[in-house]
């Protein structure tokens, strides 16, 4: 017993999610630790540094102009944000066919369709609430069918339908057919309509998000402990007992940060209720390698190309351009995700990295067979984290396990991007469900 | 150091996959263990005992006239099979009607389109390699739907598709929305065919198949270590290291026959590769409860009723008859499954338990309100198995994932019903799968 130590709250995951809960924590007159099992803070969230001390964000990067906590946070913590690229044509590499363009190159037709899609999604979301997405009438009725059901049966035109795709794809990290309409509908409500989400890659941190990651865990260094995996964890009610290797740390109230798969590693005692067991047990999250690339000078941009590039065959799935605003280097972001990423993972690192450039060349030209530095994360490689961007549900999963996701289990709260009520799987749905939660903990503390 | 000892082979799980492993492992010159977590071998098998002696399976427990290798078992460990009671009119409780019949109360052209429907899943899946059901090629074709859609746009009587939903939901103890059609047409090809499925609860064993269980274990009781959950395993290529609580394992093989949940609970050193760590995550048992209540007598049989009973709104979603030959007792073997199970598990025991015999008095009248004894267990709240009966994918998974299902990684070599490529997901498939992974490890053992 002399290797327990006693706080008010302990989080569980260093994640922005685990972050913002102990920010909020802080300024309280409560004590708490932030327990982490990989040796730095972050989460989905890392940045590297290229030569030039130029930031390398190898996860989670953009952030939107609604995103007022992340906002928030970067400029208390004085970081600045700059607008992503976007001049220039685009490539859409659609079809079998590569086009440069400003607009995406399909009829007139199928651009109204996509338009008229995309206005009846957002009105089926509004009727969404965004705590129990399974509650509004018709939840069931779309939860039933995979979002490329939807799209098959409410869109009429079979380029507006391949380009919705495309774009939805990328989003989701998964075939259109392995999510649940109903769980792109409730994305949409939290994030307010499809166009606040095709807007949420309008800004970057100049400095790297892992930056602001970095100090906000400055800010925290003495409450935070890394190389820390909980193994298990006994809940007695009124308070919690937190098994990490060899130490028992022991709380009031404990702040479960972790995504809902590795949550499923943890021993609870007593064990989960049934649903919200079985609710982790389904909650994978898809397959996603990020690259980046950084070359001599932002040559694309000669071309009058923004960056921007979407492909149906991939195996790059996304590029943008993150490169500084001096322009002194050139930063291409590029996602691979899904099958393409799962095919590339069993793959030589030569052959993969290959085959990226080879796919760059034939988006940019010769100039993107020589870069400076290539970085790449397989994020499914992770051990403690399994995959990005966010938890997206097959069908059938939100209306019969989900209203779990979010009630307390005596004395453990829930928090993770994934239980955000606003802007659901964003780095500002983590800073909200991490600020939740904590208040959530203070609340209850308090009586 | 010294807590660690040596064996040829570790078998982490006594169900009758891994019992059935050790069976054939024990015919061999090799030294081996089964480490089990439970204080009591079986996994979803289990027998307990009415008063007067009565074997009460609690788990699984039908048996098929094919399934040859549980039918040697039964007979080498000296049990007997009876015939499943199925005399008289069954109980069809459909579209708000309560009908007693021997046939199903459809229309015949409704008759007609289940049997159209049955020869043509029948066909579609004589295509499918029971080994790699994702190779064959429709297999994204039919991946990407539920078995609901495939029925919804495959039949053509309203009638025909209820009934057909009604015996399938039971079988799948989940709605068909949540299952890939493909998935249901894979368990069909293990099977051999519909018909072969609808046969598979002629028999159960005479004295409780958690006696066939007991015999096994009994055999190998030098073998096996109860209360054993295996927190981690360090996999060295050529041999593993098996963590369990204050010990450690060493062999040059190990046999995971646990359900894909819980394997993705162990901690594996390395991590596995991420595509089979993602499989697991994905894999959730679905919610089952089962009932087993002992009358007095089989009052049922002297109103000609077989004791089979189907219902759509439920709680109940089926019985059966499976009173001692000699009539002793009846005992009533009752199902309750999917969002029913869900809902049950959260209500008292008391409102649970009269909900179930009201139900019953719906079907078999006031005496049905008399029970002598009442059984009952819900496999989601098993810690240690999380649902019943066996593990159905969502659409999508089995092409995205499950080619890492049965693929030794390491030292390591899969068993468990779900990686059967016969009987899938049944008692036959859990002693195949265990049998199939023992042959693996004899053979690289013997290189």
């Amino acid at each position: 017993m002399s290797n327990t130590h006693e706080v008010d709250v302990i989080i569980i995951g260093a994640g922005l999610s685990g972050l913002s809960a102990a920010l909020k924590l802080a300024k309280q007159k409560l004590s708490f630790v932030v327990l982490e099992a990989r040796d730095r803070p972050g989460g989905r969230i890392e940045s590297l540094r290229a030569e030039a001390n130029i930031p390398i964000d190898i996860g989670a990067q953009w952030i939107s102009g609604k995103h007022l906590r992340l906002k928030k946070l970067v400029s208390q913590f004085g970081l600045h944000t700059v607008s992503t690229f976007k001049k220039g044509k685009n490539i859409y590499d659609l079809n079998g066919k590569l086009v440069k363009s400003k607009q995406p190159p399909i009829p007139f037709i199928s651009l109204m369709d996509t338009l008229q899609f995309t206005r009846q999604l957002n009105k089926i979301s509004k009727q969404i609430n965004n705590n129990a997405p399974w509650e509004f009438g018709e939840a069931l009725h779309y939860d039933k069918v995979s979002i490329e059901h939807l799209l098959q049966t409410k869109m009429y035109t079979r380029d507006g339908r391949k380009y919705f795709s495309l774009l939805l794809e990328e989003n989701l990290c998964s075939h259109l057919y392995e999510v649940s309409a109903l769980d792109v509908l409730w994305c949409i409500a939290t994030a307010g309509s499809i166009q606040a989400i095709q807007s949420s890659e309008s800004y970057h941190i100049k400095e790297g998000v892992g930056t602001l990651i970095q100090r906000i865990a400055e800010d925290l260094k003495d409450n935070i402990y890394y190389d820390c995996p909980v193994y298990s964890i006994s809940d007695h009610e009124n308070f919690a007992n937190v098994h990490v290797k060899n130490f028992c740390w022991k709380a009031n109230k404990v702040i479960v940060a972790l995504p809902p798969n590795l949550q499923a590693k943890i021993d609870f005692n007593p064990p989960l209720p049934a649903s919200r067991a079985q609710l982790l047990e389904r909650a994978g999250l898809p397959s996603v390698t990020k690259i980046m690339i950084v070359y001599q000078r932002p040559f694309w941009r000669k071309q009058g190309l923004s960056g921007i590039s979407y492909s149906d065959i991939g195996p790059i799935k996304l590029t943008m351009d993150t490169s500084p605003q001096d322009e002194k280097r050139g930063v291409l972001s590029v996602i691979v995700s899904g099958q393409s990423a799962r095919r590339l993972e069993n793959l030589p690192y030569d052959r993969r990295r290959n085959e990226v450039i080879k796919c760059l060349i034939r988006f940019y030209g010769e100039e993107a067979a020589y870069p400076l530095e290539y970085f790449e994360k397989n994020w499914s490689e992770e051990q403690w984290t399994r995959g990005g961007y966010g938890f997206h549900f097959p069908p059938g999963i939100i209306t019969n396990y989900n209203s779990t996701l979010l009630k307390s289990v005596g004395s453990l709260h829930w928090a993770g991007s994934e239980t955000a009520t606003e802007w659901r799987l964003y780095m500002e749905g983590a800073v909200q469900s991490g600020e939740r939660a904590a208040k959530e903990v203070i609340k209850r503390l308090e009586r």
